[in-house]
C-alpha cells in the first residue's frame, strides 16, 4: 500500500478555498465530511470525497484543510491503514486517544482570527453543523455552507452519480403496494398532525415505493428523495430512470385513478428548491417530519418553528417489522446451505473460497448480489473483525487453523447474513472452550424469553455471561436489524451493550445473534444467525404483556467438533440440534 | 384519609401573588416544587411545601396555582392517595396518561397574555427551570425567580429547619479523615483545571466532613453547603452547631497550622453572597464545578463561562468505592439475624411486627435510627411496592399468607437495607414457583461475573431471566446502590433497566441486588441482600481487563420451604446455601 500524493490536489482545494465562482468570501478552512447527502452507511464512488482527497478509504473518517494544514480524524479500527495510505501532507489524527484535539479544538488553535470555516451543508447532518457552528462561533469563528463541493469541483474524473436500472417488486415480494404503505404513513401522520414528511434516507424510499436500485454496492437502493403531504407524493429522482414501462406502470405516472397517489416526479437535484416551495406556503400549524440525520442543507430549509425531527421515522419503524410475505421470502432466502464443513480438495485461499461461496449463492434462485463484503479469514486474520481478504493478506485454508466465514447475499425476497467458524482438522481445547462459551452465548439470546416492550440491549449480557464467566468477552454488539432485500444493517432495533437509538423489539422484526470471540493473532470465532421476533406462549402471562422470543432463519449448520458438550447444559444441547 | 381543606389557603397564596412585599409585579401562576434545596430524597417537614398547599403527602408531585386554577401532577403510584388527600379546589393531574397536559402546556393553555409564572429558585434545579423558561418564553410568558417562598409566607406553624447536633465520625468509622478527602478532591480538581466546587448535596457534606446529623429522618444527614477552593474550605452551616467542642475540634476550627485546611464558617443561609463574591473575582480561566441536579438559585450565580456542570461530583464517585474501613464497618452493621421464621407467640400485626424489628435492631451495637420507613406487609398488602403500615391497613401476620418484610437501619459504622419472604404456614405452589423465580434471579446477579468496567444496567436482565423464562417480570429495578452511615439509596451505581445515571461497577462499591414478584390482590415477593463489588479471578483475563462480582454482607437466612428445589440449578443450589 502506497500512499497518495496529494501536493498538487491541496493546492488546487486552497484555491478553490479563495475562488470568488465557489463562495463570495474566501474561506481558511475546509471540512471534508464522508458520507454522502442520504446518512448511508456505504457510499458510492462519486461520494468517496474524503478519500479522494487524502487517500484514505476507510468507511470513517473526517478530513480539514486549512490554508497551512491538512488533517484527518478517524478511529483505532484504521490508525495502520490511514497512515499507510496518507502523504505526509496531511496529520493522522488518532481519534479516542487522550492527546487528541477534537476538530473543533484543533481549529481553534490554528486558525486566524474571524475565520471562515467551510463544509458542503449537504453532507453534514443538521446536529453536525449545530455543534461545530457553536463551537466556532465561541471562538470567533464562523462556519460557512459552501453550496459548490469544492472536492467535486477539483476532482478530475469524477464518477457520474448512479443511475441504474429500478427493480420493481410486485404484492409477490412486498405483500404490501406502495400506495398500502403511503396510505399507512399518512394516517400515522394524521395522527401526530404532521402535514408533509421529507424521506432522506435510501432504504426508506425503496421500501415506501417497494422500487429497488444498484446505485450503491450492496444496497440495493437508489438515489433519490421523496415529500409526503396528506393528498401530494413528490418523488425526486433522475427522470431517466423513469422512461422504464415497467416503472411507469409499476408507479402508475400515466394513470391518475386516485389524485392522491398520484406521484409528481421532479429530478432528483429539484428536492431543494420544491421543499423551498413548500415550506413558503406552510400554514401556521403546518408541521414537516425530517429525520435528525438528515443533511443540515435540507433540515434548514424548514424553518425551526415548522421542523419536527425524529430520530426514528415512521418508515424506519414500519419498515423493520416484516409483514408474513417479507418473512416468508427471508426464509426462502435463508434455505440454503453453503458452507463445507470438510476442507476443498486443492489449495484454497480465504479470496478463493469467499469466490467459491459467491459462485455458490449467485446459483440460488433470485439472487441479486452480496449484502457486504464477505470477511474469510484463517487463523490469525480472524481476530481481525472487519477483515477483508486482499491479495497481500491472503492466507491458506488448512488442517491447522481456525476458519472464519461471514457472508450474505440480497435475493429478490430477502437479505442474508450468516457467520460460521470451523476447523478442518483438530481444533486445540482453548479453542474448543472458546467456541463453545460464543455457542453458549449465542444459543442465550435465542432462546430468550422476555416481555413484549423490551429494548435489545437488555438482551445483550446474556450473550456475554458464559465468556464473562471465564474472564473473555468480544468488543462489538451483539446483533442488529436486517433488511429484507434491503441493507443488511437497518435500524431501529439491535442487541447491544450501547444503548442510544434502539427501539423495543416487536413480533416480525428481524435482527442478528452473532456474539464472538477474538484472540489477537491466533483465531477468531463468531457464530451469527438472522433471527425472527416471533410471539411465544408462557406459563404465565404477567400484566397480559405477552412474550416473545426468536425463531432462526439461518440454516447453516454448527460444526459439532467444536462443541465441548461438557460445557452445555441440558437445555443448550437440545438447542443447538440444529447442528449436524 | 379526608382530604385537606385548603380553600382559605389558596386564598391567601393568591393574595401573596400579587403582594408588592414579596415580588414586585404580580404573578399569574406559582409553582410549588416537591424538593429542598439540595437535592434530597427525603425531605425534613419544613420543606413539605406540596403537601402543605395541597395535602398530598406523596414523594412525587408538583403543584402549580393559578388565580383561578389549581393542579398537582404526581404518578400512577398516588393517583388514589392523591385524589383522597386533595379537595375539590385542586385538579389532579395523572402523569403518564396520554390526556394529561404537561406543565407547560397546561399553563400555556390557561394563562392570559403575557403572564408571569413564579417559582422558588432553590427548589427548582436549574435544568427544570431552564426546560419551563423556553416552553413558556415561546408562548409569550415569562418564568420569574421570587426569592421569598410564597409557601413559607403563608405557612402558619411552618416548623423550623431542623438543626440537630451534630456526630463526628473518626477514623474507626470512616477510614480516611476530611483533610485526606479535600486533599484528594483537590487533586481530581486540579487534573481537571478546576478551581472551585460547589457542594450542595447533604450526603456529599457529611461524607466530606466525616459528620453526621439527623435533621432529615433515615438520612443522617445535616444541612449545609460547601465551597471547596484549591487552597480555601467554606462550610455554610447553622453556626449554633460549631459551639459544640467536638465538633469544633473535629473540624479544626481553632487550630491555624495548615492554612488550606482551615475551614472558614459561616451562615448556612450566606452561600448565596459568599459564592456571589467568590464570582465576582473569578479569573477569566477559572471553572466552577457544580451538581446538574443543583438549584437555580446556586447554578445561576456561576457565570455561564465559568460553569460546569457534572452529572456525579467527585465526592459522589468516592463516596461510592468504599474504603476498607468502611467495607469492615458495613460488614458490621450486617451481622445480625433478625427475623424470625416461625411465627411469633399471640397476635402479630404488620405494624407490630415492624415495631419489633425496630426494637431487636435498636439493641444492636452502634445504632442509631432507620435508614427508610419498614416496608412490613402480610398477602396482598405485600404486592403494594412501597407498602407502608397504616392503622387502617395494618393486617395480621398468619400461617394462610405470605410475609414481606423489607427493613434497614443506620449503624455509625454502617447503613442496611435486607428484604425477607417468608410464610408461617404452608405456601402454595404458585408461590414457591414465583418465589424460586426470583431467587435464581436474585443469584443470577449476585454470582455474576463480569469485566471491570461493566455498567449495572448491563447485569439488569439476568435478574429477570428466570421470570421471563415464565411469563412473569417485576416492574423496579433490581438494585441501588447504598451508602455507609449515609443515605439507603445513593448514586451512581446501581443495577436496572434505566440506563441513565449509572457509572460503571468497582471494586469497593455496594448495591442492592433485589428482584420480586407481585400479584395484585394476593402477594408480594421480594429478596434483597446488600452485595459488595469484589475482584474476582476468572480462568483468563482478556485484555487484562480484569473481573469483579459480589460478595454478599446480608447474612439473613432465606426461607427453605419457600424453595422449589426443582427449579434449582446445582451452581444455584451451591450459591444458596446461606439459607439454612
Amino acid at each position: 500500500m502506497s500512499p497518495k500524493i496529494t501536493v498538487e490536489l491541496l493546492r488546487q482545494l486552497r484555491q478553490a478555498m479563495k475562488n470568488s465562482k465557489y463562495i463570495a468570501e474566501p474561506i481558511q478552512a475546509y471540512i471534508v465530511p464522508s458520507g454522502d447527502a442520504h446518512q448511508s452507511e456505504y457510499i458510492s464512488p462519486c461520494d468517496c470525497r474524503r478519500e479522494f482527497i487524502c487517500g484514505f478509504n476507510g468507511s470513517a473518517g473526517i478530513a480539514i484543510v486549512t490554508e497551512q494544514h491538512a488533517a484527518m480524524w478517524t478511529d483505532g479500527r484504521y490508525f495502520l491503514q490511514a497512515s499507510q495510505q496518507m502523504d505526509n501532507n496531511w496529520t493522522l489524527m488518532k481519534m479516542g486517544l487522550k492527546e487528541t484535539p477534537s476538530q473543533e479544538d484543533w481549529l481553534i488553535g490554528i486558525l486566524p482570527e474571524n475565520s471562515r470555516v467551510g463544509v458542503d451543508p449537504w453532507i453534514i447532518a443538521a446536529d453536525q453543523w449545530k455543534n461545530m457552528f457553536k463551537a466556532l462561533a465561541g471562538a470567533g469563528h464562523s462556519l460557512v455552507a459552501v453550496q459548490d463541493n469544492l472536492i467535486d469541483a477539483i476532482w478530475d474524473g469524477r464518477p457520474h452519480r448512479p443511475s441504474t436500472q429500478l427493480i420493481t417488486l410486485g404484492l409477490r415480494y412486498t405483500g404490501l403496494t406502495w400506495q398500502d404503505k403511503v396510505t399507512a404513513l399518512r394516517a400515522k401522520m394524521s395522527e401526530r398532525k404532521i402535514s408533509w414528511f421529507v424521506v432522506t434516507a435510501l432504504d426508506e424510499i425503496a421500501w415506501l415505493f417497494n422500487l429497488r436500485g444498484s446505485d450503491i454496492e450492496y444496497n440495493p437502493v437508489f438515489f433519490a428523495y421523496a415529500i409526503v403531504g396528506l393528498s401530494t407524493l413528490r418523488l425526486f429522482v433522475d427522470q431517466k430512470r423513469l422512461a422504464d414501462p415497467a416503472v411507469r406502470e409499476h408507479l402508475q405516472l400515466d394513470t391518475t385513478s386516485q389524485p392522491e397517489m398520484s406521484i409528481q416526479a421532479a429530478p432528483y437535484e429539484s428536492v431543494y428548491t420544491e421543499l423551498l416551495a413548500i415550506c413558503a406556503a406552510l400554514g401556521p400549524k403546518d408541521k414537516v417530519w425530517i429525520s435528525d440525520k438528515a443533511s443540515c442543507a435540507l433540515t434548514q430549509v424548514i424553518p425551526k418553528a415548522h421542523r419536527t425531527l425524529i430520530p426514528y421515522t415512521p418508515i424506519c419503524l414500519a419498515k423493520a417489522v416484516k409483514n408474513a410475505t417479507e418473512i416468508e421470502g427471508m426464509k426462502m432466502a435463508h434455505d440454503v446451505h453453503f458452507i463445507n464443513l470438510q476442507i476443498p480438495k486443492g489449495m484454497v485461499t480465504e479470496i478463493s473460497a469467499a469466490d467459491k461461496a459467491e459462485e455458490y449463492r449467485s446459483q440460488q434462485k433470485d439472487f441479486v448480489g452480496l449484502s457486504f463484503p464477505t470477511i474469510s479469514s484463517v487463523g490469525p486474520n480472524g481476530a481481525i473483525i472487519h477483515y477483508r481478504p486482499l491479495p497481500e493478506t491472503n492466507r491458506t485454508l488448512s488442517l491447522n487453523e481456525l476458519y472464519l466465514i461471514d457472508s450474505g447475499a440480497q435475493y429478490m425476497d430477502g437479505t442474508t447474513d450468516v457467520t460460521r467458524t470451523v476447523h478442518f482438522g483438530t481444533p486445540s481445547a482453548f479453542e474448543k472452550e472458546c467456541f463453545t462459551s460464543v455457542l453458549k452465548g449465542h444459543i442465550a439470546v435465542s432462546a430468550a424469553v422476555f416481555p413484549n416492550g423490551t429494548k435489545g440491549h437488555l438482551l445483550d449480557s446474556f450473550a456475554r455471561a458464559a465468556l464473562w464467566d471465564s474472564g473473555l468477552d468480544y468488543l462489538h454488539g451483539t446483533g442488529h436489524g436486517v433488511g429484507c432485500f434491503l441493507n443488511v444493517h437497518e435500524g431501529p432495533c439491535g442487541i447491544s451493550y450501547k444503548t442510544f437509538a434502539d427501539e423495543p423489539l416487536e413480533a416480525g422484526m428481524i435482527v442478528s445473534d452473532e456474539p464472538g470471540y477474538y484472540e489477537d493473532g491466533s483465531f477468531g470465532i463468531r457464530i451469527e444467525n438472522v433471527v425472527l421476533v416471533v410471539p411465544t406462549k408462557t406459563k404465565h402471562n404477567y400484566r397480559n404483556r405477552g412474550s416473545l422470543t426468536f425463531e432462526p432463519l439461518t440454516l447453516v449448520p454448527i460444526q459439532l467438533k467444536m462443541i465441548d458438550t461438557d460445557q452445555l447444559t441440558k437445555r443448550e444441547s437440545s438447542r443447538s440440534s440444529l447442528s449436524p
